[in-house]
C-alpha cells in the first residue's frame, strides 16, 4: 500500500467560483482535508509545501472537448492520452472528457471500450468519455441505458454535420433526445447544417476554390446558427437539456443566449480557439498556416468573434470552455492539399485554453477570477454532476489544483509548449497567468517546468445521470406542465 | 364581338401605394385610359359612370393564397372557383393565386393543367397559380423549367411540413431554391418542422388530447420559426429569393424581419387569419367552433400577435397579405372528431381580408390608405411579376377597381357572407372600411350587394420569370460577388 | 454577559447557491461552526435543536429595497422598522436594506443619521442603508466619501424621477457615477424619466384622467425603458457599476440584459410586485384595490410581464430581489381619490417576497432551489460586500437561516400576514415553499406562526466599499484600458 | 417674357421608386408634359434634345441635409449656396434642403429670412429650409406657428448637443415636439447626449489626447444610440413624427429600426459620409487627414459600419439620404490643431452622394435601382411633402431629372471635385454611376462637365404642412386613441 501523501500549499488566494480568500490548502491521499488560515497539519515530516504567496491556487481545469488519438479523416490525431494529459497538466488543466465515437451501425459501447482501453493506459490526469450516437436504432438505446446505468456516462454527443459519416437527421435527434431526457444524461450537438456543407463544398470545388479558405466560406457561420437553433427547438420540444458544443460564431452564441432567457435549459461551450484567434487565418498565403486552422465548425473571419464570445462567457450567456483538442500536423494537414475537404479537421488548445481565457478574459478586464475559475472547471463539473468534488477548492473535494500565477507573463509557441504538434494557433500571443504547478489528486505532477508524470495515473470518472444543476429544473417542468 | 366597354369613376380619391390624389377614371376595354380631374370622355352614351365621391378609388385586391375546390385530407374545400371568386369580388379582391399541388412522384404539369381545368370554366375575376414541388427528380426540374417557360408559372412552393404527404426534405429544398433562382422563379415555403409535428402529435394523442387545441399544442410556434429560419437559410446559400407563406407568429415574423435587415431576399405573407384572429379559440368550448379555426400552421394563443404582425406589415418587414382560403364546413370538420390530426385545415379570409386589414391596419392608425394599397395589392403585383397592368391605378392598368367606403362599416358575419362556407372565424367583427362596387377588368362585377359575374369570366394570368422587384438585387449579387 | 447560544439544525437538505447537500449545521454565538453531516456537539444541555428532516435549511433572505416609516408623499409609511423587520422575518427575511432620503439641499449624514435613530431601535433583525442623493454640490461629494468611510454605506441610490422633488438631471448624474467609482459604491437608480412622468401626469388630469389608471398612462414602459438605457450609458462613459432598483418592465429588463451582454457592470433588481402580479389591476373598478397598486415605477398591464421578469432573474440577466415595501394603508391612499398624482405610491412585499419568487420561480420549474438562494440572498451578498458572511451558510457565516418546507402551501392574505398594512397585493395567491422557522444570528426569531422577537435586536451592518464582485473588473479596465 | 422651354429626353429607361420603363420623357417650361414610348413632340424648332439611350433616367436627387456658407465654430463653411449648389448639380442633386439655425434667445423668423437672403440670390437650383429649434418660449411657439403658416416650412430641428451653444433639454424637447404635431410640422433631431460630450471632451483633454481621435473617443456611439432611444420616446408620448438627422452609427440606426417595427412614426436619415467611409480615418497619422473628417456625431471605427446602415437603408429601416455637407478648408480645421474641440465640425457630400450610394447601394446588389431613387429623392419628396412634383418622374412633376450611366466609372478626388474644399473624404473612391446629364425646371444645367447655371435661378420651395405621407397614421392615432 501507498503511503500517505501529504500536501501544504501556502499562503495562496483560493479562488474559487463565489469568491477568493487567503487560506492555506491541506491535501491528504488526494483529497481536500483543510482550507483555512495558517494551518500547521502534524507531522512535519513526509509533508510535502508549497508556497503560493502572491499566487492564486485555483482547481484545477476541465476541458470539456478533446479528440486524444482520434482517428479522423484518413488519420489520427497527434496527441494522444499522454501527451494530451500531460500537455494539459503543464497548462493547468487536471481533467479532460474526451469522445468515444462509433462508426454508423457500430456499438456506442465497443467504442467506450475501445477508447477507454486507448485511454486508461496512458492518461496523467483523469478523465471522462461522452459517446457518440451517429446512428438510431433499439440497440442503441439499450446501448445508451446501459452506458448511463454501468458506464458512468452522462452525455451523449450527436452530429448534425459530417453527412453519411456522423450525421444524424431530425427524427433521430428527436429520438436521442428523448432518450438522453429519460436516461438523465445531457443531450451535446455538433451544430451544423451537415446538408449545406456538403452542398457549398460541392459548389466551392467546382469553382475551382480547393484551399483552406474554401472550408470557412462553404459553411458559413448561418449554417452554424440555423443548426443550433433547430437542436434547441427539437432539445426544448422533448425537455431535454441540451449542451452545444464548439460555439464558434456570434450567431450560433447569440441564438444560444436568447433561448435562454426564454428559459431553455441549454449551455453553450465555446473553445480556446475561439476564444483566442479567429478565421482570417484561412487567407495566410502560407498554405500551411491557414491549413493548420482548418476545423469544424471553422473559426469565423469576423475579427470581432472572440471579443463577442468572451463578453457572453463572461455574463453566462455561455458556460463552460473546452478546446476541441485534435492535433493533426503538417504532414497530416497535407492530405487536403488539392482539397480542403481532405484536411484533416483539427486545432490545438489542451495546453493553452487557461491562458489564453486568462489573457482574453480576465486580463482584459472582460471577467474577474472568480469566473474564470467557473467557466474552466466549476460549470463543466456541475453540468456533468461532478461538483464539488471536481471544479472546487474545499474540504472533500479532490485535490485538483493548480497555483497560478496572474502577474507572471508566457508566450505561446510551438517551440516551448507540449503537445505532439507542431505548430501552435496562438504561436506568439503574450499571456498573463502562468501555471506555476500543477497537482493532480494531490501529487504534483507539474512544477516550473517540470513533470512528475506516470502514464496511467489518471483515473476514469464515472459519472452519474441527473445532475441536478441541469436537471432539477427538467424534472419540475415535467411535474408541472 | 363585344361592344366597347366604358366606364367613368368620377369623383374618388384615387389612392395607389404612393399618394393619394382626387381625380376621376377612364376605362376602355377593361383598361384604364385615364387618370386626372374632371374628365369627360365622349361619347357618353355606352358609358357607364359610377359616382366615387367621398369615397376611395383602389386598385383591386390580390389575394397571394388560396385553395378553392381543393382534395384535402380526405375532403375538398367547400368554396370552389366560382363562389370563391365571387366572394373574393364583394370584398374587394379581383384577383387570387391558387395552388397546384401534386402528389409525390407526380407531374407538376399534369396538377398544373388540373386544378387551370377546374378553374378556367368557374372564375370570375383573373386568377394565376403557384405550382407545389413535392418531390425531386431530374423530370421535376424539367417540368419547372417548361411551367416557367410555357405556362406563365414563376412560383413555386415548398412544404416543409406534412411529412410523408408533400414534405421535402433540406437536400430537396437546397435543389428546388436553386432550381428557382436558375428559372427566376419565386421560392415559397410552407415553414414548419414536419418531423416536430408528426412527433408533437404522436405525443398529443398518447397523453388523450384529441380536441382542437391538440393541433395547436403539438405544433408550438417555435415549430414555425425554425423552420422559417431554416428555409432562409438554405435559400440564401444559393442566393434565391424566398416567399414564406402564411406567417403566423410573432418569432416567425421576427426571423423574417432580422432576415431582411441583413440584407436576404425574403417576403413574408401574414394572412386575413393572422393579423384578424388569434388562438385562444383552440380552447373553445364549442368543438365546432374550436375545429373551424385549425389551419396550418395554428393560429396562436398570444393575444398580441395580430397587433404586432401588423406592425410588421405596416413597416414592410412583412410585404404582401394573403388568406390561405381553404373552408371546410362543420361536417368535413368533423372528421376530426376523435382526432384533431384528421380535422381538416382551413379556414376563410377571401372575402373579407380586406375589411379586417381596413379595421386592424388603417382605421387603427397602424398604416395609412397608401400602405393599405401597398399590402393587399401593389406588393403582391410587384413581387409576383404582375406590376403595374395589377396593383396599379395609372393609365394602361389593368381596370380591376374597388370603390372602397372608410366611413361605412359592416358586421362580419356566416349569415351574409358569399362563401360556400357556414362559419366565418372574424363572425362579428365590425370593419370599417367596405367596398361599395368592385369593378373587374373594366366591368362592374358587384355594386351595393348586387353581382354581375359569369362563371369562366376571369383569365389566368401568365406570370414571366425575373420579376425585376425580386431579381435585380439578386442578380447584380450573382455578378459582384 | 449572555450565556453561550448553541443550536443545531439537523436532517435538511442545506442548500446554497452552487449546490446542495443534506448535512446538520451548528451554530454558536450567532455564527456558523460546522456543517456536515451527523453532527454531535457537545454539551447537550442548552443545545437547541431543530428538526429539518425533509425541509431546505436556506440562508436568510437579503431584501434589497425597503421603505419603513418613510415621510413621504403627505403620510409615512405604515410599516416601521419593527413591524417591517418582523413581517421579514415570518416570511424568510433576516436582512433588510433600507433607504435614508435628504431632501434637496439637505445632508446625506444628517439624513443616514435620522434613518439610523430610527431603525437602531425598533430593528428585529440585521439592515443596512442606502443613502440617495437628490442634489449635487462639493459638499454633497465629501459626504459621500465620510459615508463610506466612516459609516458603512457602499450605496448611494439617484432618482430620475420625482421631478423637484428628487430627480437629479445628466450632469448631476454624471458627477454622483463618477464620484461612486472613485469611493467604490455601487452606483443605484430610480430608472424613469421624470421629465415625461411630469408632462404625462397633467396630460392625463386635463384630460379628466384622475383615477389610478392614469398612474400607469402617464408613465409607460418606455419612460422606464428610457431612463434605464440613459443610466447605463452614463454610468458605462465613467466606468461606474450599476443598480437598477425596482425594474417592472419587459423592456427596461431588456436594455439591462443587453447592457450586460456588452460587459457593462450593470444589475436589475426586479421586486416581489412586479413579479408577482401586474399592472392590470388599475383597472380594477373598485378604487380602492386599484389604487393599493400604486407605485413607481407602475406595474405593467402586460400580463406576461412578471414571466418574463423570472425568465430573465432564473438566467442572471436580472440579478437579485427587493420589494420596494412601502406600506401605505387605505386611507393614506384615499389622499389621492380625486387625483393619481396624489396617492402615496408603495405597496407591501417584504414578508411575502420568498413565498412569491418560489412558487412563480421554483415550484413553475422556472429556477431551481440554488439559483433561489442566489436571487434571494446570495447574489445581494455579494454585490453589497456582505458575501460570505450573508448569502452563504458556511462555516463563519453568519446564522440567519430559514427552514423551509418546500411541498407545505400556504394562501397569503391581508388577513393573515403581519404587516402593518389592511390589504396585500399577493391576495389569495397560493404559494408552495413556507418559512417554518427563521433564526437571526442564531436566535430562532419565528418558528410555526410563533414570534421571539425583540426591538432593536438587530444590527446596523457595515458594508466596506469596493466589493468584489463588482468591482474587481472594474478596477482591471481601468488599468488595461 | 421667357420662350418656352421644350426638352425631350428620348430613349432612356425612366427609373421612379416603384418600377422602370423604357420611354421618352418630353418637358416643358420646367414640368413633365408626357411620359411615354416614342414621343413626337411638335414643334421640332426650339425642342432640345437629350439621347438618353441605354442611360438611367432618374428623378433628380434631394439632399435633405446641408449647411452651406454656415456660420458655426469661429469659421464659416467653405461652400456657400452657389458652388454648393452647383457641386450639387454636378453630381445628380436637384434640390438641397439647408438649416436656418438662430442663436439662443433669438428669432427663429429672423434667421430663417437671414439664410434666405443668403440663399436666393445664390441657389443654381431648387432649395427648402428646415428651422432650428435653439431655444424655447411662447415667442419661439409663435414664431414656429408663423414660419409653417407663413413660410413654407414644415421641418423643425432640435440638437441634443452642443451644451450651452444649440443644446435644447428633454422638458424643451418635449414642448418642441408638442407643437411640430399641432402645426403638422416634421421634428427633427441632432441626436447625441450634449452632456456626455462636454464632459467626455473635458477628460480627454485632461487626459492629453488634443488630436480629432479625441473627437471620437469622447463621443463613442452609445452617446449618439442614447439620445436617439430619448428623442424616440419624448416623440412617441406626445404622437409626433421624428426624423432623426445624420444616422452615424450601427447602435442609433438599431435603435430607430426597432422603433419603426413597434409602430413609432420615425424616420432615419444616414448620410454620405456614414454610408461611404468611416472612423478609422480619425486614426490617419496625418493630421490635417483626421482633421477633415471630424463633423458631430462622429463617424464610426467600426469597419462594418457603412454596410451595415446600407443594408437598413435598402430595407426601408433608414429612410432618406442628406449629407451634413459643411466643408472646412485645412486652414479652417486647423483652428482645433492643438484642441480637438475646436476643429470647425464639417465633411463634404453634396456633390458625391448620388456616386457613393450607387457604388456602395446599388453596385454592390444592395439595393436596386427603383430603392436607389427611393432613398435619394422620393422618400425625402414624400416626408418633406414635395411629392410628387419633386422625387418622381410622371406628368406634372417638375422637371428636375438625371440622365444617369450606370455602367461609366469615375474616380472621387479633390482634384475633381466642384466643390469649394481642398479636401474630399472619398479620395480614390471608383464609383459606378455617372450622372451624364442633369436637368433643373427643364433646364440642362450641367452636361458632360459642362455647366449652365446662373447663380439665383433655382427657388426657394414652400413646404405645406401635414405631409399625408407622415401625418396620416398619427392624425388617425389622434382619433381612435
Amino acid at each position: 500500500m501507498l503511503a500517505r501523501q501529504r500536501l501544504l500549499i501556502k499562503g495562496g488566494k483560493v479562488v474559487n467560483d463565489d469568491c477568493s480568500v487567503v487560506a492555506d490548502v491541506y491535501v491528504e491521499d488526494g483529497v481536500v482535508r483543510q482550507v483555512g488560515p495558517n494551518l500547521n497539519p502534524e507531522p512535519r515530516t513526509g509533508l510535502i509545501v508549497l508556497d503560493a504567496t502572491d499566487k492564486l491556487v485555483i482547481p484545477g481545469g476541465i476541458d470539456t472537448h478533446t479528440h486524444m488519438q482520434f482517428p479522423f479523416m484518413g488519420s489520427r490525431s497527434k496527441d494522444d492520452f499522454y501527451t494530451g494529459t500531460k500537455a494539459a497538466i503543464a497548462g493547468g488543466t487536471t481533467m479532460i472528457i474526451d469522445f468515444a465515437i462509433p462508426q454508423k451501425g457500430c456499438s456506442l459501447t465497443e467504442a467506450f471500450d475501445t477508447w477507454k482501453s486507448w485511454a486508461d493506459p496512458k492518461v496523467c490526469c483523469d478523465y471522462a468519455l461522452h459517446v457518440a450516437v451517429t446512428w438510431w436504432s433499439s440497440k442503441v438505446k439499450e446501448e445508451m441505458k446501459s452506458l448511463v446505468q454501468n458506464k458512468g456516462v452522462n452525455s451523449f454527443k450527436m452530429f448534425m454535420a459530417y453527412k453519411d459519416l456522423y450525421m444524424v437527421n431530425d427524427e433521430e435527434l428527436y429520438a436521442t433526445f428523448s432518450c438522453c431526457k429519460e436516461l438523465g444524461a445531457v443531450a451535446q450537438v455538433h451544430a451544423e447544417n451537415g446538408e449545406l456543407i456538403a452542398q457549398g463544398a460541392k459548389k466551392m470545388l467546382a469553382m475551382g476554390i480547393t484551399g483552406p479558405e474554401g472550408h470557412e466560406l462553404c459553411r458559413p457561420e448561418e449554417v452554424e446558427a440555423e443548426a443550433t437553433q433547430r437542436a434547441i427547438t427539437i432539445a426544448n420540444a422533448v425537455n431535454c437539456p441540451l449542451f452545444v458544443v464548439h460555439v464558434m460564431s456570434k450567431s450560433a452564441a447569440r441564438v444560444i443566449s436568447d433561448a435562454r432567457r426564454e428559459g431553455k435549459v441549454v449551455y453553450g461551450e465555446p473553445i480556446a480557439a475561439s476564444l483566442g484567434t479567429d478565421g482570417t487565418n484561412y487567407w495566410n498565403k502560407d498554405w500551411a498556416h491557414a491549413a493548420a486552422y482548418v476545423m469544424g465548425p471553422p473559426l469565423r473571419p469576423d475579427p470581432s468573434t472572440p471579443g463577442f464570445l468572451m463578453n457572453l462567457l463572461a455574463n453566462d450567456d455561455l458556460s463552460v470552455t473546452g478546446t476541441d483538442n485534435c492535433t493533426f500536423d503538417i504532414c497530416q494537414k497535407a492530405l487536403g492539399k488539392d482539397d480542403f475537404t481532405k484536411i484533416p479537421n483539427g486545432v490545438n488548445g489542451v495546453e493553452d485554453r487557461m491562458s489564453v481565457i486568462w489573457e482574453k478574459g480576465v486580463y482584459s478586464g472582460k471577467m474577474d477570477e472568480n469566473r474564470f475559475v467557473a467557466v474552466t472547471s466549476t460549470n463543466a463539473a456541475k453540468i456533468f454532476n461532478l461538483y464539488p468534488k471536481k471544479g472546487r477548492i474545499a474540504v472533500d473535494s479532490d485535490a485538483d489544483i493548480v497555483i497560478w500565477d496572474p502577474k507572471a507573463t508566457r508566450t505561446i509557441s510551438a517551440k516551448t509548449h507540449h503537445q505532439a504538434n507542431n505548430f501552435n494557433i496562438f504561436e506568439g500571443m503574450v499571456c498573463h497567468g502562468v501555471p506555476v504547478a500543477t497537482v493532480s489528486r494531490g501529487k504534483v505532477v507539474y512544477e516550473r517546468g517540470a513533470f512528475n508524470v506516470t502514464a496511467g495515473e489518471g483515473k476514469y470518472i464515472s459519472r452519474p445521470p441527473f445532475p441536478p444543476y441541469v436537471y432539477e429544473r427538467v424534472k419540475q417542468r415535467e411535474q408541472v406542465n
